[in-house]
């Protein structure tokens, strides 16, 4: 126990003095560094696959679901696509050092806000070893040093890459500590790490809800929490039925096992007899199996019937709870009350019931006429993400590198004193 | 024990029950709300008053120093000043609703951001009556509900200002219960307050570092830190030095007790043989006492000599500790290791070195050639302030009612789906 606290501290210490000096660093040389760590993981394609052929056997032996198997895998495509992400990254824009907001006061001070790095971020995440590259990259762009803690599932792959990208800070002249890579995968490592307020930051759990809750109960360091997704589809008694069958497939069935992803759908009592039959049909052809309220049961005979723990539960896979409302209001208490406050939609024709969906529904993304799929920062236009958060303070949504910053007060004077 | 967390529970919940009409409410509501609790405040002067002179007498029997009794007292000047505050909040802008940073998308999708109300704040406070005003003012403005627990040296003051704060919005037609007091001071309620996340969205503590560490430790829900403020004045070798003395007379003793006041002076070897005597001149005549390093002690024989504690204690008084340095580097180092990352000032010539000083000073506020007591909503041109933040997220430095706002992520489409 004691050796992990040691070795976390000495992690923990090395990351923030790397950190200082990856602060000041030019936007030339970041993207010299994300270049370089491209070009280690195109050239280690296949040490790359090797290591992660060990966790995936790993990983079959352990008993893992096919799901969970397949978000650890990597292949020849997967690792096209961190090669291009970090090439999305090196293209943003580098938001170190913009002053923003400058004002003129009436006593002659000229105020306003320079973003600098937040510092040192902690990342606890769990099976998916694209995690360490997107968020090593965003790290780096924004000038801050990052603390991976990468769940077991993964370790080898994880480990392997974080040696890649610490070769590409070195090959572009800067610290290799500025990423470090935790190697212990226990809770002891997690419970350490929350407590490093001389050199962490922030922490950002991105896991299910226990390592959420461990990670909230027992930090001392500010927590922005990358949590589940219960997202819902409400469609209105006024929804344009081949627009809402589109959408109530595409929210399910288009990647089933992410946070965004439907996981209830609430239908109006007088749209829900023409619906809901139809719906079901599209649904029996994905494969999606649905569990209903009484009222959808007696639409829908023969399928299975919910349970009250239905409505909290996040399925990431084709299951999909189905509830029956008499009114927008009946939808929007289930939603907030039922929800994680992650993405929610209405598929409507009317305008009032629209605006009033945007503004009582207590979530990070309200959307009207849309995919619940569309809360992520690439699809919002904010480029890479590092997560999405469903907490609300500082970040609500996608967090993208304008939100690893600090800003921070800059004065301009020229001897004025206060009165 | 028990009883204090079902009482702390039971207001918990009937805040977040207001806290979801406040929220809907309009601007003249709100503005309504406000000035009915003016309207109470000035139709309450005496026996305002009154209670405060209950606070005051036990406070002279328990002993408090002077400056302690100073901060828990009102008086009819104070009392003008918390009406205008009122006044000041029901002129300012209500943010909330506002739609920000619309755009389409390539798929014809409008996305942006509108601004909510974050939901419950919890306030810890300690003496100052005031804050309950203040704080209430803006959480209705923002149409966030709020939890007060003030400290028990004003408590009788601050139990009177809440109900008239109550008054005022059943005047309006609001629930008396978006403004709630803890009526019991001990430890523990602060420890049950905290835990209540499914009720409360931030706890700010405003208080000294027992209080933050308290609740930091201890808090599962979001915190924004209210810290104390050790800042500094860095006098330059190159400083004009009348504006050296006006800056670093004013920074100290223009209002001594808060946190924007100046702890620590650094001056540059160069300058300080000339700068100091001076400037001890004048601190002698405002009876400033100064506690120096080895070398300003050899400049200004006769004072005492600063101990390690000195440089990260925060007087709150007319006490000063005097460093003299050989270089910016050196200030920059002794700034970001003991200071509380709050306000910190140089006084310079020099634009790289002034440039340098705001780039590399890890604070909430930078400042070139102006005193550190300008960092304050009112003086940045934010409005009134709910305190000043100094911890790196969701708000750093004064945090105003904008800071109370959560933007959601809003989405207009016409039945796009993601592919």
């Amino acid at each position: 126990m004691d050796n992990i606290k040691d070795e976390i501290l000495r992690l923990a210490r090395s990351v923030k003095a790397a950190s200082g000096i990856l602060a000041g660093a030019g936007t030339a040389q970041k993207n010299s560094a994300l270049s370089a760590v491209a070009e280690e993981i195109l050239a280690n394609r296949d040490a790359i696959l090797k290591e992660n052929a060990v966790d995936i056997s790993k990983g079959i032996r352990k008993g893992l679901s096919a799901a969970m198997v397949d978000r650890l895998s990597l292949d020849q495509n997967r690792i096209d696509n961190l090669v291009s992400c970090i090439n999305d990254v090196v293209n943003m824009k580098d938001p170190v050092g913009e002053i923003i907001e400058m004002k003129t006061l009436p006593n002659g001070l000229k105020a306003g806000r320079m973003k600098v790095p937040v510092g040192v971020f902690a990342v606890i995440f769990e099976s998916r070893p694209n995690v360490s590259v997107e968020v090593s990259a965003l790290s780096i762009k924004s000038g801050n040093g990052v603390i991976l803690r990468g769940g077991s599932d993964a370790i080898n792959t994880s480990r392997f890459l974080c040696r890649l990208i610490r070769k590409g800070l070195v090959r572009a002249g800067l610290p290799e500590d500025c990423v470090v890579m935790v190697d212990n995968t226990s809770r002891e490592s997690v419970l350490h790490l929350v407590k490093m307020r001389d050199y962490v930051d922030v922490v950002i759990p991105r896991g299910g809800p226990d390592l959420i809750r461990l990670v909230e109960e027992t930090s001392v360091i500010p927590v922005i929490r990358h949590d589940m997704g219960i997202c819902h589809t409400y469609v209105d008694e006024s929804a344009d039925m081949q627009m809402a069958l589109n959408i109530c497939l595409n929210a399910k069935v288009q990647r089933p096992g992410v946070c965004n992803a439907m996981e209830t759908l609430l239908v109006h009592s007088l749209i829900a007899p023409s619906f809901l039959p139809e719906m079901k049909q599209i649904y029996d052809q994905a494969g999606v199996v649905l569990r209903g309220c009484e009222k959808t049961t007696r639409l829908l005979p023969g399928i299975m019937a919910a349970t009250p723990d239905d409505w909290k539960t996040e399925y990431l896979g084709l299951t999909l709870s189905v509830k029956v409302v008499d009114s927008l209001d009946e939808a929007i208490r289930h939603i907030n009350q039922y929800g994680s406050h992650h993405s929610d939609a209405i598929v409507t024709d009317s305008y009032q019931r629209g605006m009033r969906f945007i503004k009582e529904v207590d979530s990070a993304a309200c959307l009207i006429n849309a995919s619940t799929r569309f809360n992520d920062g690439r699809e919002l236009g904010l480029g890479a993400e590092i997560g999405i958060s469903n907490q609300k303070l500082h970040v609500r949504g996608p967090m993208g590198l304008e939100d690893m910053m600090a800003p921070k007060y800059i004065v301009f004077g020229t001897g004025q004193v206060r009165s």
